[in-house]
């Protein structure tokens, strides 16, 4: 039988995947699963995105341009105005969701055993992308005492190498709800351009942002035009993560035509989306003040609830909707399997994902959960009860 | 400023990219230009698959599952039965078209400097997934003469180092429109198990096969479940290109397991896409014989029109939508981008692919071109009249 690549051997898997099928016989055995795991929101996608697609007269399902028509990039550069954003049609190219830009990113920057710097923890799929294009992750520590606010600058610099091609950042990040300050920003920008190698920062949450916090985008650096790249997406933004849509964003030109010959060998980002994605546009900014108080309410919430639980620290999130708790148990990986395969309370019980998959560095996050907060409150203060209740039974 | 990686330098473009500048630029002189050079059908849709992203009823655009839904690839594998394909909704992963399936396959089963051996002429864009994946392309000759046949086998055995991890063919073809034999079939599988290496198809033109031949897969070949790999779309079959649809299907095991790793880290495929694609998986069978009947008519037009071109050779296509004819003249293109600036008939001319990107054999098919049939028959009529006045005016 032929074997399958090295490559895909090493391919790392998601940190909840192995938790499923216990998810899975738990639901079997009459227990209500509780998912505090997933990203995927439940908020209402906005109704003028959903209608554009019911509403659409295509006879023939053609293939988009492959960066996406003028019209539609003309008004996501529109989009960017709002938050004060200088972008062009031309700087940008619509790909089939976030994902799709972050592996065209890092496939434009970086040759195999290239290095990409990452603090962590960081979203998982950074490393499945790197796997796939033989990029090394070379993570530097964030830490939970400090919210996971940017590691000393320092920390970056002793990191790299002439195989350094970027830095990349997530802002809100997944899984910290860390929301980066405009002089963590320019720190970075300063580095990355002392040291001549780009800046990518994952902005998918960029809306996501509380407790009048404003967020930072790196495009809006002055100076760094050639350096920054920006990962967006729709997924989150609007509830549509279904539609797979999502920008990369970049004024270096070198870098927008070499990643167009990667986005032309795939040939289009997919039509349907398209439609809803432009139409989510016109989203009214009351969709999202009523979406960013639904989230506020569901992060106090959460942070009261877990507060009452002992031994736990938080790092308290000011962007996206999700949060890191340090757990006072061992090993989050058997005490999420546990909380599937043992325990329930009322025939109820919680998935959550054990944290250590969001680090690169062996042994770190051991004892700590991410929990997502995309569910309504009452589920959510369930949910941390039963935690609660969990860990007093949980002999670890 | 940061540079591009040389991955991202060594990136081929499409033949045909360079021409799109002369074609903008002769529609704005006023020249109608008749398109030669795609793959887009031009066939309407099946209208149950427009019909159900019209009525769909969501409200929130969630993610799929990352190989799709159980039911539709239940239902998938129901279609394969029709062609006496047994395989089972596991054996399946629903990809964003046929691009992304291919990418996924050659991830799957080559690291950074193993080789695929592919008969040349081949669907240029293999060149761009290879290189984003450090892939080697080693190619094959096969020869117009020969309606681009297989090669004799001792061709690919040649080749075969401890590096080759399949052979991938294209059944039936683009650019080349053959149609593989069962014979054909049989000889690539009994080498590819003697070395132990995968057989990739790329079938996504199955349906597209004339003059009473029938198409061979090879997920029908026994013994060879562990080697086969099929590449499958929606893009053609049902003229839904922008939907970004398409299917990886094996039933080797490990296989499936590791590609299921990359497909994870990219979340899911399109949710319309999927919707319209599950409901035009019912497309009457009456539509297939319409949209043959119509494709043969075409390329009958169109070859007797190019016979009454001297100096031409043709190989007759049996399959898909292409043609590739070998003209009189040193350099196609030249005479593409010359059709484009210089040439007109009653203010009309046409755009054609020049053929030598699709062979990886520098030198190869330099006065070769291909031509889609994705016309109707008056405009393709047309089309070559126009190329057989350019010829004689050429002075190349
Ligand atoms: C930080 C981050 N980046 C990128 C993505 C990719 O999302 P998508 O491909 O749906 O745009 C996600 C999804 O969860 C994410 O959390
Ligand atoms: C031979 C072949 N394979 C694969 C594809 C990819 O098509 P899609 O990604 O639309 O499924 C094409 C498109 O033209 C093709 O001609």
């Amino acid at each position: 039988m032929p074997s399958v690549s090295n490559k895909g051997l090493s391919m790392p898997q998601s940190p909840i995947r192995k938790l499923v099928p216990f998810a899975e016989n738990a639901k079997k055995r009459g227990i209500n699963v509780i998912h505090l795991n997933i990203g995927q929101p439940d908020i209402k996608t906005p109704q003028q995105a959903l209608d554009a697609v019911k509403n659409n007269n295509l006879s023939v399902l053609e293939y988009s341009r492959t960066e996406g028509s003028e019209e539609f990039r003309t008004k996501i550069a529109k989009y960017y105005e709002k938050y004060d954003i200088r972008v062009s049609a031309t700087d940008l190219i619509v790909t089939t969701g976030g994902s799709e830009a972050l592996s065209f990113a890092m496939n434009t920057i970086a040759d195999t055993n290239d290095e990409i710097i990452i603090p962590e923890p960081f979203y998982a799929n950074y490393n499945g992308f790197a796997t796939a294009c033989g990029v090394t992750v070379v993570p530097v520590v964030s830490k939970l005492e400090d919210n996971f606010a940017l590691p000393p600058i320092e920390e970056f610099e002793k990191l790299i190498t002439p195989r350094t091609k970027a830095i990349l950042i997530c802002n809100p990040g997944n899984p910290t709800g860390y929301l980066y300050s405009k002089e963590e920003i320019e720190k970075l920008a300063a580095l990355v351009k002392k040291h001549n190698i780009f800046l990518v920062a994952d902005e998918v949450y960029r809306e996501f942002t509380y407790d009048d916090k404003t967020h930072t985008s790196i495009l809006k650096e002055e100076g760094l035009e050639e350096h920054a790249i920006v990962i967006d997406s729709v997924s989150k933004r609007y509830s549509m993560c279904g539609a797979r849509i999502g920008y990369l964003v970049s004024k270096n030109k070198d870098f927008i035509a070499t990643a167009m010959k990667f986005a032309q060998a795939r040939l289009s980002p997919p039509t349907y989306a398209q439609i809803a994605s432009e139409a989510a546009l016109e989203t009214p900014d009351s969709y999202f003040a009523d979406v960013k108080t639904e989230y506020v309410a569901r992060r106090n919430i959460l942070i009261a609830e877990l507060e009452k639980i002992e031994g736990i620290k938080i790092a308290k999130p000011q962007g996206a909707f999700y949060c890191i708790a340090e757990l006072p148990i061992k090993d989050a990986d058997h005490f999420a399997q546990w909380l599937l395969e043992e325990f329930n309370m009322d025939n109820e019980t919680v998935m959550v994902a054990p944290a250590a998959g969001f680090y690169a560095t062996e042994g770190l996050g051991k004892n700590q959960i991410r929990i997502a907060y995309v569910l309504d409150q009452k589920s959510l203060k369930r949910a941390v009860r039963i935690l609660k209740e969990a860990l007093k039974s949980y002999k670890g």
